[in-house]
Parts: C-alpha cells; sequence; structure tokens
C-alpha cells in the first residue's frame, strides 16, 4: 500500500475562465425550458412512427426530409434548407431466408438479415457445410478449409469491456472486413454472429465492405441465440445450410442534407455546426440511431429561439444524409463548405443512443480538451461527468478534418445502445423522453460555451 | 466573469490509504468474474417470471423466500437461514373500478389503483363530484368545499428536478397523507395523480398512511394520461364519478428475511450487511423494485466465493421482507442484532432500481464520507462518479441507527426509474443485464474497501 494523493487527479485540470454564476444560470434556464417545453419526444413520435425506417435511396428518407425541413421551420430556424447529394441505393429485395439443411434440425430456420451493402446470391441461393470461424488469425489458420464453405464469424462482443463502443470496434471488423476476407479464401458465403449483448434473437444488420476487388457473396448475421445453437451443432458434427439473400443496389439516387440556422449576432460568418443523420437502417425505426440525434438537434435551436438566446456565431443544425452506408451527406457538407469558403470553429454531433447522457467525447488540442473539462461543474448537475478523449462523430468527420477544427459527441451511457443498434428492436418504446432530453440539454449547454468562449 | 481555479473542486479530495495497483487489480477482477459469470439476470428471470409478486403475506412472498434461501446455499453462503418477523398481510381484493357517471364520458373507466395500505369502501362503492386540488395548500383553501367528494391530487412530478428521486420525495406526500389529509375535511374517496414522468397511462400504487385517527377512505391512483383527461373535464364543469375498492387488511402473517453469510476471517464478528428487498407491489413482477437489489446482493456473495476471496469481516447478504408496507423485515433485522449483542459495522443496499451506476449516497461522518470520496477512481472505470450524501436506503435504516454506523445506497441512472416503479410495468423487459451487473460491480467493490481499509 502507498500513500496517493488524490489531488493529483486534479492536477490535470488548470485554470480556465467561466462565469459560473451566468453560466449556471443560464444553463439551468436552457435545461428548465427542454425539461418543460421540450418537442423532441413528439418529434421522435413522428419520425419513427408515422415515417419510420428511412435508409437511403427509400421512400422512408424522402419523407423524412420533407419532414425535418418543416421542423425546421416550426423550431424557429433563421434560415432552412436542403443540401442536395448523391447516396447509394441499397435494397433488400425480398426477405433472405437461412435454413439448416442436414441433421436432426434439417429445415430449421435461423432468423436471418442481409448486412447492408452485401450482395445477392440470385434466385436459387447456396447450399454448403458451414465452417466456424473464431478470428482472422483462426480464418488464416484455415485459409485451406475454406473454398466452396459457408463462413460463420462467430466472434463474440466481448462483455468484459465495460464501454460498449469499444466491443463494437473490436468485434466490428468480422462484419465490415469478414466477407472480402472470407471470399479471398473461396467462401461461398458469409454468416456473421450479431454485434451485441442483448438476450433476444434479432439479428443486427450494418454495413460490410463492398470493394470491387473481390468476389461478393451473399453476406447475413444472425442473432446471438442462433448464432451460439449453431456453434453446438457443430460441436456435434458437420451442418449445411441453405443461404440466400436477394440484396443489391440500385442506381445512385439523390438524398438531402436538411440544414437549419440561427444566424450569428456578432461573428456570422463563423459556423458551429451540430447534427445527427436522418437516415436509418430498414429493419426498424432507427429510433436511437439516429432518430434521437436528429431530434435532439432540432429541439437545441427550438430551445435556443424560444429562450430568445442569441448567439455570437452562426449555429447550423444539420440532418445528415446518408450515414449509415456511404457518410455521403458528411463529405458533401465539408466539400461544399469548402467550396463556398466558409469558415468552421467548432462541430458537435448525437449518434451513441438517445440514452441518459454521462460525458462528451472530443478530438482536439490538448489546451481545447483542458478547456472542455473546466466545463465539467457546469454540465455535472444535468449528468455529464467527464470528457473523453475517443475523438468525435461520424459525419462531422469530414468538416473538422477539412478545417482541422475540433469536434465533439455526445457519450450516453452505453450498456442498452447495441441490444438495438441495426435491429428490429430500434423502437421508440426504447427510448426515454427524459434522457432523450437530458442529451440535448448538454450539448445545448455545450454549444452556448463554445460560443461565448471559443475552444 | 471571474477567473476560477477547477482545483478549488478538488481541495476537498485529501490524501487518502489505498493501494491503487493491488485494489484496482482485485476489483477488475470482481468486474471480470461477474461481467462473465453472472448468474444474476438468470436469478432475475427466476424470481420474476416463475415467482412475480410478492407482497408481504402473498403466495409469492413464500415462494420468494424458499427461493432466495436456496439462492444464497447455490451461490456458496458459509451459513444462511431465515428470520422470522411478522408482516401486514394488506390485499386489493377484487378489482378497483374508477367510472365517470355524468356528462358526455358517462360511464366511461378510468385505470386505476387502489394504494398500498388503503381502505376499501364496501360492496356499493360511492358516487360523489371530484374535486381537483393541486396542493396542500390548496386543500386548506378550498376545506370547506371537500365534504362528501372525491378529492383529485393532481400535484405534478416535477419535471425540472433532474434527480427523479427529487421529484418523488416533494410528490410522495400526496399519496402518504393526502387520504389522510383529504378525509379530516370529510372527503368521501382520494384520487391521487401516479408519481411519474412515463409516457404510457399505468397508475402506480405505493403505501399510503393508514393511520387510525380518521376516518379511512378509499384512495386510489390514477395514471397520468387519465389524470390530465380528468383536469380538463373539470375545466368544463363538475364531473362525478363511481369509485370503488375491495381493498383491505387481514391478519398479519409470519414472513421472513433470507440472510446469507460469508463468515470473515479475521473479525468474523464484525458484520458487514448487503441487502435489497424480497417484497414488492402485487401489480407486477417487482423486477427494478428490488428484484435487482435482491439478485446483486446474491451476485456479489457468488462473485466473493467464485473468486476465493475471504473478506476480514463478516459479509451478511440479506433479502429483506416487508419493505413497501411496513419496514418490518429491516426493523426485526436490527432488533434482533441488538438483542444477540452482535456487532455491526457497516451496510450498503440496493433498492434504486437495476439501471447502469451512478453514484453511491452514504450516510456518514465528513471523515467517512472523504474516505469513500477517495476511492472514487477505482470506482469510475465501471461508472460509478461519485458519492453523494442524501442518505442510505430505507431497509438498512434501522441497522444504521441503533449502531450509529454508516450506511450507503446504489444510485444508478434514475430517469426511468419511477416509470415502473410500483406500476404494471416493472417487470424484467426493462431491466439491461448488464446494467444489473455494473451495479453490482460496484457494490461488490465498495465492500471490498470497506472490509479492507474501514470507513
Amino acid at each position: 500500500m502507498r500513500k496517493i494523493s488524490v489531488l493529483a487527479f486534479a492536477l490535470f485540470t488548470i485554470s480556465v475562465s467561466f462565469s459560473q454564476t451566468s453560466d449556471s444560470l443560464m444553463i439551468r434556464q436552457i435545461a428548465d425550458e427542454i425539461l418543460v417545453n421540450s418537442k423532441a419526444y413528439d418529434n421522435l413520435t413522428h419520425l419513427t412512427k408515422r415515417i419510420g425506417a428511412r435508409l437511403s435511396g427509400s421512400a422512408g428518407m424522402v419523407k423524412s426530409e420533407k419532414w425535418g425541413l418543416q421542423a425546421m421551420k416550426d423550431a424557429g430556424a433563421d434560415k432552412s434548407w436542403l443540401q442536395q447529394c448523391m447516396v447509394p441505393h441499397w435494397v433488400r429485395g425480398a426477405k433472405e431466408e437461412l435454413k439448416i439443411v442436414s441433421g436432426n434440425y434439417k429445415n430449421k430456420q435461423l432468423a436471418v438479415t442481409a448486412l447492408g451493402n452485401s450482395s445477392g446470391n440470385g434466385p436459387k441461393g447456396v447450399i454448403a457445410p458451414v465452417i466456424e470461424i473464431k478470428s482472422f488469425d483462426d480464418l488464416e489458420a484455415k485459409k485451406d478449409q475454406v473454398n466452396g464453405k459457408i463462413v460463420f464469424y462467430n466472434y463474440k462482443f466481448n462483455p468484459k469491456l465495460v464501454r460498449t463502443f469499444e466491443s463494437y470496434s473490436d468485434a466490428g471488423k468480422y462484419r465490415y472486413i469478414g466477407p472480402t476476407n472470407a471470399a479471398k479464401y473461396g467462401a461461398a458465403a458469409v454468416i456473421v454472429r450479431s454485434m451485441s449483448h442483448s438476450v433476444d434473437n434479432y439479428p443486427h444488420t450494418g454495413a460490410t465492405a463492398s470493394g470491387d476487388s473481390i468476389p461478393k457473396i451473399a453476406s447475413v448475421a444472425i442473432g446471438l441465440q442462433d448464432a451460439d445453437w449453431l456453434h453446438n451443432q457443430l460441436q456435434s458434427g458437420p451442418v449445411s445450410v441453405f443461404l440466400k439473400s436477394n440484396a443489391h443496389f440500385l442506381p445512385d439516387t439523390i438524398g438531402h442534407n436538411v440544414i437549419g440556422e440561427i444566424t450569428g449576432s456578432g461573428f456570422p460568418d463563423e459556423i458551429i455546426t451540430v447534427g445527427g443523420h436522418l437516415d436509418s437502417w430498414d429493419l426498424a425505426e432507427g429510433a436511437h440511431d439516429d432518430g434521437t440525434g436528429v431530434v435532439q438537434t432540432i429541439e437545441i435551436l427550438r430551445a435556443f429561439k424560444a429562450l430568445g438566446f442569441k448567439p455570437k456565431h452562426t449555429i447550423r443544425f444539420v440532418l445528415f444524409a446518408n450515414e449509415e452506408n456511404g457518410l455521403n451527406g458528411g463529405t458533401k457538407y465539408a466539400e461544399e463548405a469548402k467550396a463556398k469558403n466558409e469558415k468552421h470553429i467548432f462541430a458537435l454531433e448525437s449518434d451513441a443512443g438517445g440514452f441518459a447522457p454521462r460525458a462528451f467525447s472530443m478530438e482536439g488540442s490538448a489546451a481545447q480538451i483542458q478547456k472542455m473539462k473546466s466545463w465539467i461543474p457546469l454540465l455535472q448537475p444535468y449528468e455529464v461527468y467527464e470528457i473523453l478523449t475517443s475523438g468525435g462523430g461520424a459525419d462531422i468527420g469530414p468538416i473538422t478534418a477539412a478545417y482541422k477544427i475540433p469536434g465533439a459527441e455526445l457519450i450516453p451511457e452505453a450498456q442498452r445502445y447495441f441490444d438495438y443498434h441495426h435491429a428490429k428492436s430500434d423502437v421508440l418504446e426504447n427510448v426515454n423522453k427524459r434522457e432523450l432530453e437530458l442529451g440535448a440539454i448538454n450539448m445545448a449547454a455545450l454549444i452556448y460555451l463554445v460560443d461565448k468562449y471559443g475552444l
């Protein structure tokens, strides 16, 4: 045992400037406005229940863009517009099928989803034996056995990692490049264990790489219970399955970022961006991914206008297109900003679910991170406890990279996120109204502080 | 604006003793054991789905005691036993009824629940006009209008309070002493707006005072949507309702605290208690209230034994009887400890839901609170960020008061707790396996630290 001083932990936090009294009062006003008068949950109800899934290229995408533009106007945007961008148009086609064709469980159906951007395998599908692969190292070791078989990546979401996004980073590669790696060795198709800790059996989709250099093979995910079941079957002998996917791409089509703006009162040409993505996978309502980010973005605009808050800088509220399978919205936003010679100073994103907030994650210089850390006492009453440095979000990546500006992302409690992520269960009923609102409060507070003090 | 140093916040935290390396490794072992091998969710599944509701005196209570004792043995308790105590036996009787009998909505039924410990009003029920009361001040102002009417306390759960338990403290008095206060002025019955921020219409029960000094009247709760509807009807004119409740007490009966123990290796006569309560309201499965506290308690025992951890002090794992409508289990536990001249040093409780942890709340001296705060760096990786001083839990109240020892309670994220609290929706499906486990991890870590370093 040794004596250590907890004070040491504090030495990272240095003296900074903020007016604790006036800022905490302003943030309290923001919080009261949102906790009492928020439209976030009503907006989310409309987006999920009346519009529903809104994958790039779908009818839902078109409806959601129209709704989003009207929501920006209703929230009081000084200006609002659609920013056009081309988006991919991947479709699932007729329902996929995965069926056991050997042994005692012949004809047993497994719940299955095609991976986003994956290819189908024709009207006849494929029948082949399954080979279980535990990791990419395991794939290398068994590469001579893969040809003509259906590779089953059964890599578990690591339960020991408290932060579930770390489990996702760890396991996600099997979905993203697993099919490509298996195809290199002649695999007939790929089945991936879903990236989740859920206790249900829903399969979870999500983008897989769709490079042109190797043969494209049908690629699907199965739920955790079926993955464990299939693993157990394979312990007692060979298993063959019938796998059919009808997934395919249609020609690229036109999508839009939806943008609202409060024009800055002091520096109208300097822009702070806040946003979430409007598209979702096709299996559910995209409630947590990223309906909550969308309605939080609109809610911040509404609350600022309702309070009569006039930011010094221009605040852009952006509902990004096509985050899930292309990132074309975020890319377009940065390209057009550069082309128009806009000046951007900060960007903030919410795309980690509408759960109770815990932290912000920030990408920026050490001094910028320090400055944000100094604001924690102002945020803690609303449940943001720390500033992490695991980066900003996907959609703001292009704008922060193009301008070399700091970016941040709201980090909510994440134990439940991957229960619903990209699955049939990502529905309104799994969102709590007040957790959603607390996220919006902290985001609004952070924008208020960055607008006032810079970073 | 003024310069302030964030360092100032840290000056409250003083030098303390702990071995960061060995303690953080031990806590990591506890976490891994629980995240990988936990039986908490399986136990909760059994308790909620196979046993279900377990109000004092009910068949569910008896079944749950038997199950709990076996679960202690299965988890590896050195000793386990039942501690007998008398418990009240309140029953709802035949389903309550609340029906509009006037105006355009004649015969409309409202969803309703009798308040726990409340009285029924005979086979004929009562028909009377409703008078809406906004607060106890409002009751005083209208006391001359109350006689013969049904008082409708429509006091809202305060949305501005971020900590929902503060809203509960604020609004809960209308359920607890509202009926008594209304009866004093001759009210025919009482309807209470449920204590919740939920977006559904479930009515929430909970104990009301059942003093003997004033006439007992039927007392029920209605859901938030019906409360708003009734309020709106009352704006346009008088509303009369038919209200019938069949609630009543049967004679007191025998219940039990379920106790397991790991005998201390150094100071076996010095006892640390950890627990939750086994009883629940009758409307649902008592999943969050307090099935999660029960299975966390058993899980800590299981994990300690699985890891071969030998605490210096004796650790008592207690599933308390009758928290909801009497606190007879907690009271009995303290009485018997005193009668047997036991030595108690610390008590810990989980009775605020099985959500992701945020904090511990502690009752103790300034030095003891400081010492617990110094452990935050060891707990923060598992999502406990702060030590609050809002007191320990209800069940450990008698033992901490009797011995003047510190007590603590796990404080999870609380936005969802009152959505389910005492309502039909308090079911397993609203508990997340890993959030539940993270609570158990932090509780086990705290017990480990108190056992090693004292408080």
